[in-house]
């Protein structure tokens, strides 16, 4: 590579995360309709920081929801085509007590920038944004033609990116699809995923009665919401950790035994991730390794309950309604509407009739596992590999990226999914933060990685 | 009884609805921190509007928490004496969305004043009152000594009140307690409550990790602990609505043929009570009816819950932590400390290892059962019959006073239980009101009261 596109990228450091900050400071929550205009101003100072290293053809399109921010530069006709893809948006920041630092005022300690999107997904994305910049600034072209989509709506399942996709096939045409929104598999180890959970979300309402009630001089003869909840989703999984509802597991594609002996080889230590993590001890379904258990395995969760009186003190009401936000996580090949169809067939049946029940489905996608022998994942492993002096190791990821399934079905092209978070930095969570050192790493990382798609497809 | 006594009360109906209308007024939430002044406030009003209507010895008298107003007439030596015990404090508001009016606001719809507090306990306390002015303001005099003791912590278990009584036994000696904060059984359908269900209250607090946490990322390698809490409770009752927990059902005394024969010959209407209650089907223990079940059966209750990710749209985190509010009403002969010990043992034995749990017993009290044909309990029914021209019937209550038990032992004198409130009146729900009819039939029954209460002891 170029060494001016070297030395740029080891001298403009600060600058570069004195830029990510002004991106991180724009409070981007897709899911909270308070902070629409934060999202649109967000879209809209990404376009204008593409514009401003070099890209072409920016746009800020208008979607149903928040716009996706698109732009090219194709001016190496013959050579193949990259499209990144990433997201502008945000998680919600509550509990907001617990930051140590408020979340859209980035804070740098021991080498880790705090704020929500640090890691999920505006640091990654501002991370391109900076090798690109490196090359054009540089060199005055790049070393493949280069699409961006950036979306808005990732954080709440990307409602309209499908349609996005479908309309615009013709100008996202691509010969691979790069993504950086995954984690390393640990500090100091780069790590190049194949694989992702799918997901389905629910949100479930149960109704008693028509008003709360005096738990003294109602309780024993109606149903308690709040209680018939717990006892249905109580038994979603059993002692084993093994979700009850029937059919769940009938699709799933078995890990292999060479999967099963590389994940065993990878450095991973079961009581310091216990640890990490606060637990007082690990659990999860029987026979499988954590790491299995998150790449391979399915599972159900509870991700909100709320009913009755939770305030200060003591209340003695049987609340009249109560609401449960429940997800599972997919795997191949379990298919997310069959899934869904199996999970509310399973409520309506173990739902007692003493209550009123709503089942409505929210967001979910499809799992996703990529041939590791592919030439794209072969050029990401060895962009990689200079940029971080590492070769990568193959991993999965827990989590779900739908537009991944979205991008293989409608382009049908592969996804390189190189990413550089640290499973520890609380995407998610409070205290959401990045490591500038990976930053950093990352920008050298994806300069390569342009080069080297170059040679490929 | 004097005529000028019950002309006094048929001619100032508007102004005592009016005066009581000033009462609701004050919001007087004893459990929120944040109405600890208006309390106060509430406690030195009704202390200002005995001092008026002619009571003597009036005191505001602090304790650890909310004060004791205490009040007396003693200018009949010889006579009997009666105690009124009531309580100036009321629930939280919350839902406060589900008001039709706002709670301390009083409005008058339908001949029924709607505020909180209405019912429990303030518009009942003022019954009082008024009975009382309609006596010394008339007749200069009280047909028996009277002792009035309202407290303001009734609602938040009454941390204070077992106190103050040992405290102030002599000043509070009587031979006869009145309390007026039970319903009616029905509309037309005056009730001596015999008997009340006792309370154990808790919290319990799961603490699964440091963090709320990424449910891709992490999910299915540690316990969720909603997932955990809703196993736990779920299981608290079975299939037949029977409190699992072992030895809970030791000691409860079994309904008596007689109390079963009389219960199922009052007027009550299971399918009118269900449609009141707008549940889809009446859900309780097996082999007892609604009734039975209220009044003479244990329950176990969920009061609140809350964990993870609560507001619009979806976030999927699996909750570091989760919490429930659960209590239990007990029947005669159960002990509250021998049912907490044995809920919190059950609890402790249940939950596993992969969560940390904390469990924090709250207020509580034993159940109570009077013997119905003791002469103070027959002068009640006098004084009822004349003020409503109907013989009242006996019931119980399935709510908790736990101070009737109280003064039941450190006083060791009877205690009336004489209520005018009505079942379907929205005690510790949104909408609290007081049908001003009963108001009124009571301030005339318990002048009534007072008078007949004079030839017992």
């Amino acid at each position: 590579m170029d060494p001016k596109v070297i030395n740029f990228i080891e001298q403009n450091k600060d600058r570069f995360v004195e830029e990510l900050k002004s991106f991180l400071r724009i409070p981007s929550v897709s899911t909270d309709p308070q902070h629409k205009r934060d999202v649109r101003k967000c879209a809209e100072y990404a376009a204008s920081e593409l514009k401003r290293i070099g890209m072409q053809h920016v746009q800020v399109c208008e979607t149903a929801g928040h716009p996706i921010v698109y732009a090219a530069w194709l001016g190496t006709p013959g050579r193949p085509t990259a499209l990144l893809y990433g997201h502008y948006d945000v998680q919600p920041i509550d509990p907001i007590e617990l930051w140590h630092s408020p979340p859209f005022e980035p804070e740098i300690r021991n080498g880790e920038i705090y704020a929500r999107g640090a890691a999920d997904d505006k640091g990654q994305v501002f991370m391109h944004f900076k090798s690109l910049e490196a090359h054009l600034r540089n060199t005055g072209k790049l070393p493949v033609n280069f699409k961006i989509l950036i979306e808005g709506e990732e954080e709440c399942g990307s409602p309209n990116l499908d349609q996005f996709i479908r309309e615009h096939r013709e100008m996202l045409q691509a010969d691979v699809v790069v993504i950086s929104d995954t984690p390393m598999f640990a500090r100091g180890v780069p790590s190049i995923c194949y694989g992702l959970r799918g997901l389905v979300y629910f949100q479930i309402d149960l109704v008693g009665t028509s008003s709360d009630l005096h738990s003294g001089s109602f309780g024993g003869t109606v149903a308690n919401p709040a209680f018939v909840l717990c006892r249905l989703l109580g038994n979603m999984k059993n002692e084993e950790g093994r979700v009850t509802i029937p059919g769940f597991y009938d699709d799933v594609r078995p890990l292999t035994e060479r999967e099963r002996r590389e994940y065993a080889s990878l450095p991973f230590d079961a009581e310091r991730y216990r640890k990490e993590l606060g637990a007082p001890q690990l659990w999860g379904e029987m026979g499988y390794s954590p790491l299995e258990q998150i790449w391979a395995r399915p599972t159900f969760e509870i991700n909100g309950i709320l009913g009755g009186f939770t305030g200060e003190g003591a209340k003695t009401v049987i609340p009249a309604k109560t609401m449960a936000k429940v997800s599972m996580r997919l795997v191949p090949d379990q298919d997310p509407d069959k899934i869904a169809r199996l999970f509310e067939d399973h409520v309506r049946k173990v739902c007692p009739p003493s209550v009123e029940l709503r089942i409505t489905r929210m967001h979910g996608g499809k799992a996703w596992l990529a041939p590791i022998d592919h030439p794209a994942m072969k050029a990401a492993g060895r962009a990689y590999e200079k940029g971080f002096g590492k070769k990568p190791v193959f991993v999965r990821e827990g989590g779900s990226i739908p537009v991944v399934s979205t991008f293989t079905e409608l382009l049908n092209v592969p996804c390189v999914l190189i990413g550089i978070g640290l499973p520890d930095e609380n995407a998610h969570a409070p205290n959401e933060k990045l490591d500038l050192g990976n930053f950093h790493g990352g920008i050298l990382s994806t300069a390569y990685l342009y080069e080297e798609l170059a040679n490929v497809a």
